[in-house]
């Protein structure tokens, strides 16, 4: 366990590296990797089969891990292959008829957009946005003057994948709570950077990333269902192990959210998943959130005062995830240009968040998003750089 | 590359455990652990986007390697994190309505059969079993007769999840093809197994695992589907890879079969598929297909000779993978028997291939199947260790 950022920073050896594109994957922490290759290495020496049963009792742990990160019970956890996969097994399964209403943020994630477009297009529901507030931040109360008997889902995401913007959750749950709209909250840049809870948060599916802010392994993910709404809700897709057979043309749903999984998993990754819940855990999730605005803020700052670089971040308390254009510039140059000076940094194009990038104007923006295991020094040495991309 | 089987043997440190759980999960070859255990390290090292972006060549490659493995193009395989996913992503895009026949083998795993189950209950669709022969392995000239304008799919198990059978999936994709019925083909047990050509085959989709024959990662599976077919075919389910934003209120589907994949996944896994493919290639799978075909006989001829093991292969030419019971002992109380021994099997319920089951009444059974680098010893071994624990 990591006493201090500073002893984390060395034991990365990320010295050679300035990763600031923790917003894309954060680099795992080495219980997490030295996790998953001793356990590939006992599925190679043993079987496949007879390493998951060995370690039963750790594989199934992660669905505790999971729980404690999120403040659910283990029964309303699924684990899936990535955060796409969660959104979509639990978005899909929802039913929807023709007039009925959907209503999601501006800032939603390209891969929820166009689920839903196809949704409404198969179904003849509508997609309609939230307005925002004078700081562009989802507005609750606008929120609360569209509902009617016809809003048949609440689909917003709390930290967009780019612009530092923190949608209000807690408020949008409780419009969902008192009205009784199913609430589904895309969480993918809020776990592992932020507290989360689904009782505070009041959302009925919340869907999360392995490979970012929480420091997992890529191809990991989880879907949160309330166990009182997940009991109506047969998974869009199903196998033996969501549903196993039961008799003459009759299989029986599993009475908890792993209905929504598939039988065969990758149980290297659930493993490295959930050492990284721990792991996050035991350094505290306020800890963490402290660290990363710290980090982020200092970083607007250096950066406005670099002549020609103009911040596109959102909301009045931005998440550690900065995003920016330089003056004659491409995004795409200036990450390379980074990437030359061993920093990673990426770069969001407008379709991946079109609605949000549609009512900016943005072009392809350049996205640094720094984690608390980096330092005050190369959020400066970030600044310096990009001062050196300016035409 | 292994020059010879015994020299495998020797590598594979196997010497400590019969595995004779290929049909579950087969041991990976070194080159995919230490492939998998690179590229871990590396994200580890300089971030995960960052692993992959100095990895395309490789990473793209592994869609050559299932390509040369089942002889298609490469734009006609998607990868997906296990071969339950390739098929659901598969079947549930298909459109039926009521009435549609769907026509099925008796020995279709329980996973693909709930699936069917559940889409003929929401469509109206009707499940049909084709009938068998004189030996019960799925009878082409019995499918003939059943075809009519209403068959809108076939799908089969060409080597089902235990009892050796091989069913006819070339004599059936000649009948597909000669009406036009999509042919969707389950080739878990299958893929490097025997030799796999999907021109041959005459199938539109086949699917697949990593972890068994092949010797690949767990979750690990993919999808082929013929590109003459796949063009008109909307994925179930859709995020921003499969289906990119491309103007207000609309996507436009890949032009490839990646249509069917999500934007994230889980690289190290996806090299060791591919690693896995390249090596089963390196060996010959005609050579694999001849060295487990008599090892399987050979375990087949030994049990034979042991007072109280009951058989319940299928088939003339039957696979490797043996299935039996043992009087007075329950498959399971075998299974650990056998694990004291250090020698891996697994156990297959009824309720995995519920129609084979019911109809032959069969109870939980035991399954060993041996895989090219086990030995003519191992298996007379473990039926030394059966005799041991018949009552």
């Amino acid at each position: 366990m990591p006493t201090s950022f500073a002893c984390e920073q060395i034991r990365l050896g990320v010295a050679h590296r300035i990763h600031l594109n923790n917003a894309g994957a954060a680099l795992m922490p080495s219980p997490v990797v030295d996790g998953m290759v001793a356990y590939l290495q006992r599925e190679a020496t043993i079987g496949g089969y007879e390493a998951s049963a060995e370690s039963t009792a750790r594989l199934q742990g992660v669905y505790d891990s999971i729980a404690r990160l999120v403040g659910s019970k283990r029964e309303e956890i699924a684990l899936t292959e990535n955060a796409t996969l969660a959104w979509q097994r639990a978005f899909y399964s929802l039913r929807f008829g023709p007039g009925d209403r959907i209503l999601i943020s501006s800032a939603e994630f390209a891969a929820n957009y166009v689920a839903l477009l196809q949704v409404a297009r198969r179904t003849g529901a509508r997609v309609e946005v939230i307005p925002e507030d004078a700081y562009q931040v989802l507005d609750p109360e606008a929120l609360e003057r569209m509902i009617d008997k016809r809003v048949r889902l609440i689909a917003i995401t709390w930290i967009p994948t780019n612009g530092g913007l923190v949608n209000p959750a807690e408020a949008v749950g409780r419009i969902a709570r008192a009205h009784s709209v199913p609430y589904l909250l895309d969480a993918c840049q809020a776990v592992g950077q932020i507290p989360v809870n689904v009782r505070a948060l009041g959302c009925d599916m919340l869907t999360a990333t392995g490979r970012k802010f929480l420091r997992g392994p890529r191809g990991t993910g989880f879907l949160y269902m309330r166990d009182d709404f997940l009991k109506d809700i047969e998974p869009a897709m199903i196998d033996l192990f969501g549903a196993p057979w039961v008799g003459p043309e009759r299989y029986e749903l599993r009475p908890d959210a792993r209905r929504f999984e598939t039988w065969e998993a990758n149980y290297a990754a659930r493993l490295g998943l959930g050492i990284a819940a721990d792991y996050a855990l035991s350094i505290g999730i306020e800890r963490i959130e402290q660290r990363c605005r710290q980090l982020a803020n200092e970083l607007r700052a250096a950066l406005g005062t670099v002549p020609g670089v103009l911040l596109h971040d959102l909301g009045e308390r931005p998440a550690s995830i900065v995003s920016f254009t330089v003056r004659g510039a491409g995004a795409r140059e200036v990450m390379c240009k980074l990437a030359r000076h061993k920093i990673n940094v990426s770069v969001s194009p407008p379709a991946s968040t079109p609605l949000d990038a549609a009512r900016r104007g943005l072009p392809d923006i350049v996205r640094a998003s720094p984690h608390y295991y980096n330092t005050i020094d190369e959020v400066h040495t970030l600044a310096s750089a990009v001062r050196g991309t300016a035409a």
